[in-house]
Parts: C-alpha cells; sequence; structure tokens
C-alpha cells in the first residue's frame, strides 16, 4: 500500500540532515561514553505490538465521530497496521480481541504475511454482549454470581486461546469490566473468588509455552468497585494461578498521582510483570496518545525496565493501547510507537553507575540530574537512523501523507455515519 | 399505568408502622424545638426534575446493556417519567434534551398534562452529530475553529429556545464537549473567546424571562481541556453573559477531592448559582445515583442552599443527571428524588443558632455536632408521611414492584440489543 | 479526675429521653428482626485504642497551635487518655509511642491501673532524629543505603518490643518515612530488599505471641515515592516475614479516590489484615476526625469488617490515629471513639440475608437499600445507653465540658509557646 | 563567597565542548529558523526571584532534618542567594518573608548590594503565631472571627509593606492558612466576606506603583475547606480589589489532575495573572524542585507565558517555592532556576505560526507536534553559553562544589540539631 518510491522520495528531503544530526549527537555521546550506533542496534531490535482495534476511530460513551476511510474488518485493520510497521519499523506485530477478529486462522497468516506483521497476545472480551450469546454480561462474566454465566466466559476465553495457538500467538491477555456501580451490590471476596475460580479455569487450558495476563483497572465500565482493581489484586491473581501468570499494567488504569513506576518496579521484584498496555492519561483511563501528556514518567517505566533487563525471568510484552478520537488512527500509532522508542533509548542512556553512585551516597540531586540528562537527550537521529537503515521513513508522518494513504482507503472503504454511544 | 388501588395496597402494609414512626420522631424533634408538621410541608412542596433521558439504561464507552421495556421515544419517556411522579410525588417536572426529545409541542402539552408533569430546563445537544447536520462536532460546537460549525451550534440552541417557549419551559442548559485531547490542539484563549462570542448569540435569543444554565465540567469527552472547566471559567462566563446567565453545578464534574458545597456558597455570593444536576460519583464523571456513594456530602450541598434560602435572587433549579447502568432507571430515579428530599430535610433539621454560636466562637466540634445531630436523623418518617398525605406510595419501590409496570412496559416495547459502544 | 458524680449530674440531663429513645428504638428494631439489646451487649464490648500522642495538640510542617494544659508527658497523657476512657467507656486501652513515651516500665503500668487503662500496641519512631542518636535518619531508616543506620533502626525497634513486652502490650507497629523526593533518588528495588531484610531481623526479636504490623502509606514525608507505598507492597511484606506479620490500614493513607472497603476484603482474603488507624480525610493524610469527612465510608469499612468475624484467623486491632489540631484533643477522640462504635452498631444492623439475597440475583438497588437502612438508624441511643450502664456519661463531651477538667490541668501543666515547624 | 578564580577554573573543564554544542546546536535551529543568539539574549535578560526561606533546610510535620551550615538569618540567608545568583546569573533578586526576614531597611539594602540582588516581592505571614502577638491565628487571620484578629492580621501586612517600601519592593504576596477542618466549623461565605473586607483594608495601604498578589491553595493547614481555595476564588478577590489586585499561581496548590496550563490561560484572559510559585509536586503541596516530577507540564505553562507576551498589562512575577528536605538547598535553588530558564527558552522554541495552522485546521498531531519539538530540544548549550557570557558558571553544581562554600559556610554557622515537628 505504501510504495518505497514515496518512502524514499520522503527521505530524500531529510537525509542530508539526519546524517548530519546523527554524527554530531555520535560524537556528544561518546564524550558520555556511549557508542551510538550500539544504542541504534538496540532500538533497532525492539518492537511494540499494535492493537488491532487501535486503527479504527474511538469514541466516549457521549459520541464516536469516524473518520474517512475507517476499516470494515480484521483484514482491514491488518492492511492498516501493515501501513504503521511499513514507515516506522516499530510495531511488528498484532493482537487481536476476540469476537471482533475472528476470522479463518489461515486467512489470518496469509494477510499477516503479506502486509509483514506477526500475531501478539490474543484479547477476550467479556465486557460485551454479542449477538448470539446465551448468558448477558450485564452483572459481571468471569466473577458473575451465576454459574453458567462465569463458565460461558470462560469457554470464550478457551477459544481465543485455541485461535490465538492456530496463528502463533504466545499470550492470553485478560480484561474483564466485572465490578458494581453500587456499595453493596456485590460482595467483594464471593465475586473475587468466583474470579480465582473461574480465571483458574482459563489457567488450566493454557499452553505449556504460554502465558497468561491480567490486567488491573481502577473503574470503568463499574464505578463503585473493579474486581481486579489495582495491581495489588492483579498480583494475588497470578501467584494464585501459577507460573505462566503474570500482570500487565496499562499506564491509564491507576488512581490519581500514583507513582506507576514504582509499581513496575515491585511486579519486577514479584517477577510478576508480565506486559504494558502502553498510552497516556491525564485524568482517568484516558487512553490519549502515549507520551503526549507526561513524556517523562513514560521515561521513568522505561528507566525501570531497562534497569531490569538481564533479571531472571524478566520478558514482559509491550503493546499500544490507545483510543484514537481526534486524529489519525494510523498517524497517532506511528508517533506513540515512535514514543515509546524514544522512551526506550532515553532509557539506555542513563549513566547507570553514576545513578547508582548518587544513589548509595543519598546525593538526591546528582541522582536525578543522571536521569534528566539521558532524558533531555533529543534521540530522534537515533530513531530515525534506525529506521532508514530498515527501508522505513525517517519522518513516518510525512511520508504517510504524503502517500495519500488514507484517501485511497477511503475511495474503497464505505463512509460510517457518526454514533451516539452509551448514554442514550 | 400504575393504579391507586396498587399504590393502596401497598401503603396498607406499611402505614400503621409509618404513623407510629412520624409520632415518635416527632416527639424527638418536639424536644429540639422543631415541628415535624412544618418540616414535612417544607418537603411536600419541593420538587425535582428529572430527565427525560435518564428512563433509559445508560451504558459506557464499553458496552450498554439494555433492560427490558426502554422506552421507544418521549412519550414513552414522559410514561416512565410520570410514573415516578405518580408514585413519589417528588418530581413534577422533565427537562427534555434535544433533538432525541423532538416532537409537536401540542402532543408533548397533551401527554404532560395526561401524566401530571410540566418542562423544566430544555438542554441541547451539540456534542453529537445527527444525522442530517451539515457540520460535524467532532473538533467542538460552540467553540469550533470554523464559523459556519458555531452558527450551526447557536442555532441548535435557539431552536432549543423556541420549542421549549412553546411548552413552558423557562430555561436553557448549555453544556458541551468542546475541549482537546492533545497539549497544543486547541489555543486555550482564542477557544473560549470563540465559546463566549457564541454563548452571547444563543443569549441574545433567550426570553426576557428564560434563564441560561452553562455547566462546567472537568473532563469526558475531552481528555486534555475542556473549554468550561471549572467553576471559575463558568462564573466568567455568567458574567460576561448577562443577569438572566447563571451556573450550574452537576456534583460529579469536579476534580478529585474539591470541596463542592464550597463551590456552592462561592456562587451564591457570587449571585450566580443557576442550578443542581443530581447524581454521584467515586472516580469521575460516575453518575451513579444521589447519595449512594457519600450521603453527607449531598448532605452539605444542601446545608448551604438551606443557609442561603431567602438571600435576593436565590432560586437555583434541582434535576437529577444520573446514568441507570445495572438498575431499573424508574427504581434509581425514584430512590434519588427521595435521597435528595432527604437530604433536604436534614438539612431544615440543622439547628443554626447553635451552629452560628458555635462557629463565632470557633467551637468545631459543636459547630460539626450540630451538622451530624441532623444529618444522623433518620427523616424517612417525614418523607414517607409527606408521600402518603398526597396519595402516593409509602414505599415507592415496593408498590412499583407490585404494580408490575416493567412487565407491562417490556409486553409492549421491543426488546432491544445489547450494543458496543464508543471503542469500536 | 474526674467525678462519679459530675458524670451522675450530667446523666440525669439526659436520662429520661434516653430512656423513651432506646425503648422507641427498640421497637423499631424489633420490627426488623434484631434484639436492641444484643446489639448494645456487642457495643459494650467493643473497644479501640487511643494513641498517646494523639492527646497533645497536633500542627503542620507550618505550625502548631498548643491550647491550654497540654500534656507534659507519658503521665499527663495517660491522665488524659484515663478521660477518655472513663466517660465514653471505649477506649481501654494506650498505644505507646516510643521514645516519646519511654519510662520505667512499672511506673507505666502502675499509672495505667489507676486510670484504668492496659496497653495496646507499641510504635516505633524512626522518622525522626532524636538527640542521643549516632545515625541520621534524613535518607531512610530500616531501608537506608547504609548498614549501621539500618541497625540502628533495627535495634530501636527491638527495644520497643523490650519495653512493650514488660507492659502487656502484644503488637509492633511499624511505619517509616523512608522514600525518596526525587525520581532517582533510590533505586525501588534495592531500597525494598533492604527495608525486607531488616523488618526481618525485626520479625526475628519478636515474641512468640505478638504480632507486626506494617502500615503503607503513599506519601509524607517523603514525596516522590514511599518504601511502603500502598497496600499491595505492605501484602508482600507481610507475605515475606511470616505467620506473625500483619498488614496495618490507615483510612487517610490511600490515592485519591481509592476504594478502601475493598482493600479490607482483599487483606481479609489473604488472611493478613491487621488493623486500623482510624481517622478521615478530604485530600491526603489529613488525620481528621474518624467519620467527620465521610462517615458513609466509615460504614462501608465496617460493613466488611461485620462480614468478616468469625473467619479463621481474623482479629483485627482498632486504634484510633488522628492530629487534633483545631479542637480540644480529649473532645475529638471522646467523639471519634464514639463514631467508630456507630460504624460498628450501624454495620450489625444491616439484613445480611437480604443483603446477600439481593447481590445473588444482582438486585443493585435492593442491596444497596439493606445497608442505607442500616447506616440511616441513628444508634445513637444504644450507644449512649451502653456507656449510661457501664456507669459512663450519656453525653461525654457535656459531662466533660461539665467537668472543667481543661481548666483544672492547665492550671498545673505551663502553657506552651505557639511554635513554627518544619518550613523555617 | 565564590571567586571567579574557581568559577572561571570550572569553566575550563566544559568550554570547549560548549562552543561545539552551541554552534551544532545553532545550526540545528538555523534550519528551523530560529537564532540561537537572539534567544540566548532573552534568557539572559530572563531573572526569577528566590524566596529566602528557600536556603535553610525545609521539613515536614514529622520531622526537619537540617544540613550543615543552616543559614542564622536574614544577612546569612542573603549570602547564600547571593551565591546562587552568583553562578547562575538567573536570580537577581530575593522575596522576604515577615517577621522571619526583619531587619533594619539600611542593613538590608547594603547586604543586597553588597551580594547583587535587589528585592522583589513582600510576603507576610499570618499563618504562624509569634511570641509577642496579641491574638493568635490558630483559628483564621484575615479571616478570623474576631475583629481584633483580623485587624492585627492587616497591621502586619501593613507593616509589610511599609518595609519593602524601604527596600525597593514593588509587591505584597498574601497567602493565609485559614480554612476549616469540619464541615461546620467556619460559615463560608461570612468568611469569604471577612477575607474580602480585611484584604480591602491591606489594598487600601498599598503605593500606587505596587501589585497585591493574593495565592490560592486547595488545602494545608486546613484540611477541610481554605478560604482562597482555588482560582475563581482568587479571581473574585482580584476583582473585588482593583486595578493593583492580581492572582498568583503557585503550582502546588490545585486538585489532582487539574490543567494548570489552563488556569494560566484564563487568568490572562481576565488580565489578572499576577505571578508564579514555581516547584513541582507528585501528590500535594510538595513544593519539590520545579520540573523535578513532571517537565512538560513546566513548559506547557511556559508555552501559554510565551503567548502572551505582549498582551496588554500581561507582566507576572516569578518566583521559585520550594522546600529542600533531602538536598543542599543552594544546589536545589540553582538547578530550579535553570529548569525555568529550560521551560522558557524551550517555549520561545515553539513554531508558532505552526502551531496556529496545526490549531486552524484541527491537525492535533501536527499541533502537539510543534510543541514537542521545541520541548525536545536540548537548550542546554543556550542556558549555559548565557551563564558563561555573564562570567557566571557553565555547570554551577560543579563550580559550587568546587568552590567548598557549603564546608565554609558550616564553619561559621552553628549545627543545628534535628526536630520534631507539628505532630507531637
Amino acid at each position: 500500500m505504501i510504495n518505497q518510491d514515496i518512502i524514499d522520495a520522503s527521505n530524500d528531503d531529510f537525509k542530508t540532515d539526519l546524517h548530519t544530526d546523527y554524527e554530531s549527537l555520535g560524537a556528544r555521546l561518546d564524550r558520555r561514553g556511549i557508542s551510538i550506533d550500539a544504542i541504534k542496534q538496540k532500538v533497532a531490535g525492539y518492537g511494540i505490538a499494535v492493537p488491532s482495534w487501535g486503527v479504527g476511530t474511538g469514541g466516549t460513551r457521549f459520541a464516536r465521530f469516524p473518520g474517512a476511510g475507517e476499516p470494515r474488518g480484521i483484514f482491514d485493520k491488518l492492511d492498516d497496521c501493515g501501513v504503521i510497521h511499513r514507515l516506522t519499523g516499530a510495531t511488528p506485530s498484532v493482537s487481536l480481541h476476540v469476537p471482533w477478529d475472528k476470522a479463518d486462522p489461515a486467512d489470518l497468516l496469509s494477510k499477516a504475511d503479506e502486509v509483514g506483521l506477526s500475531f501478539d497476545a490474543m484479547n477476550s472480551n467479556t465486557f460485551q454482549d454479542q449477538a448470539e450469546q446465551a448468558h448477558s454480561y450485564k452483572f459481571g462474566s468471569l466473577s458473575h454470581t451465576d454459574a453458567a454465566t462465569r463458565a460461558q466466559a470462560v469457554e470464550h476465553n478457551l477459544e481465543c486461546i485455541a485461535l490465538g495457538d492456530k496463528i502463533g500467538s504466545k499470550a492470553l491477555t485478560i480484561w474483564v469490566g466485572d465490578g458494581s456501580n453500587f456499595p453493596g451490590q456485590v460482595n467483594f471476596t464471593r465475586q473475587f473468588e468466583r474470579y480465582l475460580d473461574a480465571a483458574a479455569q482459563v489457567y488450566a487450558g493454557l499452553p505449556a509455552d504460554w502465558r497468561l495476563f491480567t490486567e488491573h483497572k481502577m473503574y470503568e465500565p463499574a464505578f463503585y468497585s473493579t474486581v481486579v482493581q489495582d495491581w495489588g489484586t492483579n498480583l494475588m491473581i497470578a501467584q494464585h494461578l501459577g507460573d505462566q501468570a503474570f500482570c500487565l499494567v496499562d499506564l491509564g488504569h491507576h488512581a490519581p498521582n500514583v507513582n506507576i513506576e514504582m509499581i513496575v518496579a515491585r511486579l519486577v521484584h514479584a517477577q510478576k510483570l508480565g506486559g504494558f498496555h502502553f498510552n497516556d492519561s491525564k485524568y482517568g483511563d484516558d487512553d490519549l496518545d502515549t507520551g503526549s501528556i507526561d513524556p517523562y514518567r513514560l521515561f521513568l517505566v522505561f528507566n525501570e525496565l531497562v534497569a531490569a533487563e538481564g533479571v531472571a525471568g524478566f520478558d514482559p510484552m509491550h503493546m499500544l493501547d490507545q483510543s484514537h478520537n481526534v486524529t489519525d488512527p494510523i498517524e497517532s500509532m506511528m508517533s506513540s510507537a515512535m514514543e515509546v522508542q524514544r522512551a526506550y533509548v532515553q532509557a539506555l542512556l542513563v549513566n547507570r553507575a553514576e545513578l547508582e553512585g548518587a544513589q548509595d551516597s543519598n546525593d538526591a540531586l546528582t541522582a536525578q540530574a543522571a536521569l534528566k540528562t539521558a532524558f533531555r537527550t533529543d534521540v530522534e537521529p537515533i530513531l530515525a537512523m534506525a529506521r532508514l537503515e530498515k527501508g522505513c521513513a525517517i519522518n513516518p508522518i510525512a511520508a504517510y501523507r504524503a502517500a495519500g494513504y488514507r484517501a485511497k482507503v477511503a475511495a474503497v472503504r464505505p463512509a460510517i455515519a457518526a454514533g451516539s454511544s452509551g448514554i442514550v
């Protein structure tokens, strides 16, 4: 869909400056004892998964305003995801959501192959009712008071595993909306026990080389309590289930002011950090573009991840999970994937010997300066050079716009009417 | 729809105990120098508006799970609202939302008359796109960068006034979703100036005996900034527009930890408190049932309102504004209307001479005890007696369930499929 | 200090009404199938510990404004605590803070016996430096980078146990201020490991019939990170240490909006709920009087505790922990102890069969009504009757004021100058 | 105190690299159409005031851990402030706090002249009691229920003006701790009216060329309500008082999640933005080093300030206001002054034509990229070159440490014992 000629033409606009900037940055890093090429290699090898649902325009309970060329189904979504990876070289895999993305495994594999992608973690959906469904999830799924509803939710998760197994996925991510809207509506303990019991049934169906990720969230869609409300409960779940169970951290799922990078460190310590859903937020689960609100927080998370590299069993999965309500979703995901890379590279630049020395001597100012020096470094030339060397775009947004992709797909994909949402 | 026989039969179950309880409470209040009958008169004269949209099951961006007998349109909604008032005697008026509730004014008046209701403030909708609409509100309405879009939004508000004027409404409430999702997306000041300019055009179309209410909200559907983000901006708007403009306070639209009762006091001081959207929340704009999370906060708001009674120009409008996702909306609104009455009555019971004496002498413990003594009083017998004397139900939920209303309407109103919402 | 005559005289003012109110409440509860006498017996047997430091006027980092008759040391404090229990019959034990309350064990026991109190959990202090101290806690205590500082902190905790053991205490509560003020200042994981190691040394010194309580807190005095920041970390600690280690919950130590009653339920589930520091808060660790801001939240916590009664190993400790900046501390603690009792009694009134039935059938409205009905019950007559029957005051504040205790102690205890605090 | 030789020696370590980096950054900026020298000129002309109290080690209500060489009084403080400006060239003025800094005006002027500083806004203190004071501020100052206490507070503010007038200050900043700890303790409206009345008396005593800044704060030291709780109330005050009255914004004084840069824009719009107290915070009024927690937020504030440059009457004052609990206060203030400069320079780099174009066309991604491109630029060479050209230090922290200033003053200033604070 995106011709190499277009990429090359776009790169021609930026190539000379990039080489200049890469060299001068290289010289500056060299003074700090850092090899720019080594860093470039690390980021070139780094990939983050994109969510299939992220290429559609998102919305709120008040409204959804679709853009032009909305994907009609999983195969259109894979096309769009392919474009993201084609231009950035940063997103080699896609995470599917079932039943939204249900399709013949062979067709999925064939399409993925065509667009140069593989499949990341599978995502089940028991927070919505499907047309054919026997039991409603209005009052919960894995933790529902009714055994048949729980069984149906377990069965759905097993089905996700079965599909994932056929397309090369190695993980299942479970996020449920189960909770309550009134004090008293649920018995916290019994609800949790039902959840644990049902999750154990899903876990029992996990292939030996798979991992199960459970995701905590403070609130929404339930507004008084949520069954997996925070990392403490999430850790209890992962420990209850077993060695293949891990906690997934979504950056927008915490209480105000919470120190998320510290939660990351605690989960690493407990050997239960399974992965991330990256996005950004100012208020709640805003699902904004990664790094758009608080880029330093994102860096601090990666500072923990880089520090944990090499720890036994440490192998977290990275995925974007955003809602693109006012931008072209492809542009937002390209930009966000690059923000994640940026934070990763900045964290790689931290002088850890200096940091640890300052920590050991309680020299707080020097310790923070070690982080700030890394964070302040404009590492764009490293990211861009890694892209260029892969045949991708120095400036993916520019190349994408030049390619006219959105207009092309809008010509074949029918327009969608704006819709009202949950409130009416 | 609800036969008086059913109400009477239900009341028979509770009448004897009610009389006993009313008497013993009367005696206790008498000791505090309070006439229970005088209080009962005040609550009997108190009414709160219900929102037409509140009788449908609400949802979130993740899903909406409709119940049985969802109203098919405004006339079904008026039937449901009529039931609420029929059983509680507490909700004599309905607030309409345009275009959802657009209909022939004569038909609206006739139906309202049939179910014993009148019309409260009109609500415009420029946070969603309608099928026939020329310009999209994706990037704003009254504050949009495009003049034609702003004009369309102004025009829609004028249309709401025109309809309201024909059905006896005396106020327009404006809430917009305008804001931004990224730092930089909008210029805060220019966006605000556009809003002020457009709002002034709406204000210019206000009949002489109408009021304009503007509503602030911290976030959602915009997740980085909102044009009318807090009461400070809301006050600037009301002062800019003129004497007929006032601020509307929705209890769920503030930052975490904010002292809402103090905002109420400030708006009273500024003579710009226009009214309330009552609900409750634990996290964000959760739109939970009023008083379900923090009943003492609701009492503290009413403590300010009772203290302000008699202040020149003080005449706030009261309305419920909730999203009923897991309950029968009629039950939730009956229960919530009674919670509002309860808080009002409790606030009436505050010994204001004692309170002021304690305040003047900085006796904080006695001051708070004056509030707590009032709040702790179980005033249910007063509310129930007021209902009984109006021919309504002592226990509206019990009478409603006994009447089988939901099953009856479910028999004639078609079932609605559960829907996914904004996220896909 | 408080003569029985004064109590009796005060009680004479309220006795007749109390009997009337107790009877009419008894009749109402009887209708709900509840024996008022049985409830009264339960509350009569319920006691909550008071903190020795709570009888002095508290302050903030900006200032402290002492009142008249501030206690000069632990023996004055025990006098004041004795008054609280003498009048309320609700606070049979005192929790000491070392080194503030260090004294000869025999003298402590003798004084406690004189004022009718026993000793609750011991509290260590490694968040301040003492004059004679070799190593400063400026950069931490149990988790300090320096081994000698950690050893000193461990030693201090062992000393607290030794003193406590001699005066009948059976628990040690550890709260540390360790954390950081800058990203990078500490290595989260190493700091945590140092904490675990040092805490294990304290745990090793615990007598066989003692319990160790660790307390989590989100922030303050450290403002970027705290080593035991939340219940998740606290649970990891208690599980690491062993069967005698439990988590202590202070109601004011959580992030905004957090559902604390759910944390209580999770810790009960994990069999690691050790106890509470009761207080109330609107913003941060405000240490306001229990139930003064959100009495329904306090009730919801007790709703969990009553539901957990009888669970194996469930035996949490209850203590007040407040800062009395603008009230007479004795009055605030009497009032707060009664608020705790009130919440306990209200929770006892919950119709659990109805609640569970509603929960099982997802009837959220009925479930919440079951809680609200209990919460709305004005149980003051039960609390007052329990006090009267113990020879305590029907209205402890009135009796206390009538007794003129504050003026009496002010005559012998020297006035203290107002002090500035941390900021300069 | 800091010899030029030491600065020069330190600069020798960094000079060559600085010239290289300045040149390569200049070339990169040149490509963006920006003259690096013009930017350097702007930052060279930019100054921020330091608070006299900021050079002492701060503390919390739990403890204060002084460092070596704590200043003994205002003249030591001026020495320390002189060092900050000597090395950074960024802090030409000092803000005094009365009565802490009370001294003979001639001596103050002479000392200021000696250390190369002038005097910024005066700060009054009515949140603490002083030894000689007739009336206590325990229950408030300007808003106290007692007229004599209010008069005393007014008088104190007038005394601050009188002193300031003699030393060249042109502004008074009022921050009060007045509020309440219990619902009911104060009557919100009467307290506010008393505040307005007393503030008007202070305002009446303002010289014609002075400005009055009032500061809002959500909570602390009062924990239920604060009389000037937010910018809405602050704006009401400034409008009530008159043309010389303006609102002061402290970055740490807001509710969680609040969009502070938008408040800045609203106050600019209202022509009432008076100035800033810069610091950073993660939880409450943490008073952490500016830019240490969320540097992007600081940039976004400066983005508003730069956008407002040239607006009629726009002339906000800039001051640091931090509590340095774990660092050398001089180091923290040097570092923070440079962080403020950094944010200012980054904001100057925003391509405003591109930004506005993107805003007008609702191209959110491009708009945010315009901000991010500026923010990502490592402008350290510009700041450092401006310092070097002023004869200051390229690396002020390194030069300061090399100078051994702290050890020198510790030799003459006596050690201070660690102190406990408000809690006991």
